[in-house]
């Protein structure tokens, strides 16, 4: 029944990347943490997730020392393209905003920060069973947990952190009267390719045809990644590959682009849903990333959400903390949360600009490519798409 | 049973401002036409309706001689405010855009039409009955119909323009084979009044609320228009003036506007509803205006939309006849459905931005929020809306 008990500044449940880039930024400051994560660390490195990075993500693993490889490794795209009405249509990111985004696995940003706090001694556990949260309420709240070793452990901090994803015991730990939940699905969701193939394109292409929605992504110069919209019951096993390239030809095939074909060698389907909890803050236990919010893909915000939250998160813990702000953690949330509701709505944005609702009669897909005219015949119309795209200032 | 019969260039079903702009601008280009219209002149003159012109549809009445009297009038509005989140957001129109538009009313937009043409010797006959279309199809189309004083009439013409509005005879000359009608209804309507009381706003004001969308306009010194959303069945006839400044007022105060109250003079409900019809024109059978679109009063570009028609429709129509170019009247179709489906998105977009749809969660209620933070925090984005709100250029 006893437990080992011990003592953090900052108790971080989930090692993922909002988990562990907290813990890295944290660490820049001096102030220690615990960062604890119930899958084993090769688990997290082979759940394969894409991943399009912001250039102030970017920024932030450059900077912050964590890793050069995105810079080497991954692909800086100036432009992403929207294909409608028959056509393709750039949108230049680059030259309407100064920014770029990055081509780089999620997969590999958790590599680059695991490998990061693992060189700078960072206190990770990997594999631990039984997590609870333990009197959230009080000015020492804290986890217990069963280690890999096995050996049950509790730890106490000054600030508990919820960064354990969209499932985790963080959120729960807000109790319903004071948590407001906000709520959204979508009537579809995406059929995700992995395949064997040289890239069909060198940027991003967002389709949208009267077949549905299609998005022609890249990932290495043999790999590649391509999606279209589907039902969400949709069954992968019964798409052959045959029929999975009939499909994305006639729906790419409709604004003149081309396959590059190949084997396909992974197939998902990626439901979509919104949500955002209300406020991040409970005492002082605080959420991050998915653990908050989730965006559908569409527009590619959730890492990106993810990593703004813990460059806002470690500042407003640094006041509270070393500055004794009492309500820096209030500030968190509101901070986040406006960037979270901007978010969300991009997403939606784009998901509902692009794809074809299950409802929608003629004139709704004729709107869309008058709205689709609209943003890349007005050089304020793109800019504000890429503006959000490239990623927003943090407030 | 014998009708007279005569003839012209061109003939024009439909004496609102579309038709009577259309024949304005034919007749400076010495080009002969005749308008025909079921109502009288004193009934359009008195039917109330509001206006916001676009700065091309300003120059189109200035330049084209047709009026002074919207400079001199007609209040020049340089901005608008999105009123959301307990707070009000200027949109600088003109420092965004350079362009503004005029707060003047469609019923003067007639007004200054019919004097217009009569001071040019027009041909505008008001007060016909049984309009007919005749041999659409034809390299002579015509109307038939019975004039004001009930002699019956047939006018054979080279190109018949229909801009006799959301219910008039000429759309229905295209067969349905031919002609592809797109359609939208809106959950809600704008309950709208007329009040006798001094301006509560120097510029439009466009609330959202959690209790609904309302819009604070003027009219004159003395006079006032207001609308808040309501449900498409509302009884007029429900509303006491106190229930109304109630509903109004809870709705704008939530963003920190007071309204200068008064006796509401006028209670309609305006139906909301997009419909395009494609293409535009049949044979020697052009539509323009209302003939061929409506859309949702959000954004006030009906009225806007007719007159860039007639733009567009005048040159097309004096190089079919003059220069002989036989597809002009097609590149007519082509260019105003781009404008129209662009208005189309905008209306709409304006419209699900603003209002609360009866299915609306809190979700869509807080992303609409993080959608207008999002307008309003990017200069791009107020952009973006400024240019549809004072109008695209010509294409």
């Amino acid at each position: 029944m006893s437990a080992r008990s011990t003592t953090t500044t900052v108790a971080i449940v989930g090692g993922g990347p909002a988990g562990l880039m907290l813990s890295h930024l944290l660490s820049c400051n001096g102030i220690d943490s615990t960062v604890i994560d119930t899958r084993t660390r090769a688990e997290i490195e082979q759940t394969v997730r894409a991943g399009i990075l912001e250039r102030d993500s970017v920024r932030l693993l450059v900077d912050g020392g964590v890793s050069d490889r995105v810079l080497r490794e991954g692909d800086e795209h100036r432009g992403i393209s929207l294909g409608f009405g028959g056509a393709d249509h750039r949108v230049d990111l680059h030259g309407l905003t100064g920014a770029s985004v990055w081509l780089y696995p999620q997969t590999d940003v958790f590599v680059d920060l695991a490998t990061a706090r693992e060189r700078d001694g960072g206190d990770v556990r990997f594999g631990v069973t039984d997590t609870a949260v333990v009197d959230a309420t009080s000015e020492r709240p804290g986890i217990r947990f069963v280690d890999s070793d096995g050996v049950a452990t509790e730890i106490r901090c000054e600030v508990l952190v919820g960064a354990d994803g969209s499932h985790g015991v963080c959120r729960q730990a807000i109790p319903d009267t004071l948590r407001r939940d906000y709520f959204r699905e979508y009537p579809f969701a995406w059929f995700g390719i992995l395949c064997q193939a040289p890239p069909s394109a060198p940027e991003l292409i967002y389709n949208h045809s009267e077949h549905g929605f299609a998005l022609i992504s890249q990932r290495t110069t043999e790999v590649q990644r391509m999606y279209f919209q589907c039902d969400p019951g949709e069954d992968v096993d019964a798409w052959s590959d045959d029929r999975i390239w009939t499909e994305l030809g006639k729906r790419v095939g409709a604004n003149g682009y081309t396959l590059a074909e190949g084997p396909v060698t992974s197939k998902t389907v990626l439901r979509f849903r919104s949500f955002v909890c209300e406020p991040m803050r409970y005492g002082r236990l605080v959420l991050a990333g998915d653990a908050a919010h989730t965006v559908p893909p569409t527009g590619a915000k959730g890492l990106n959400l993810a990593l703004a939250d813990t460059r806002v998160l470690a500042e407003c813990i640094e006041r509270f903390l070393r500055r004794r702000e009492a309500n820096a953690l209030d500030e968190y949330t509101d901070r986040a949360l406006a960037r979270v509701w901007k978010a969300q709505h991009f997403s939606y944005w784009m998901t509902t600009m692009l794809h074809t609702l299950p409802e929608a009669t003629p004139f709704d897909v004729r709107r869309q490519v008058g709205e689709l005219n609209s943003v890349v015949s007005s050089t304020a119309g793109s800019t504000y798409l890429a503006e959000a795209y490239t990623g927003w200032p943090t407030a």
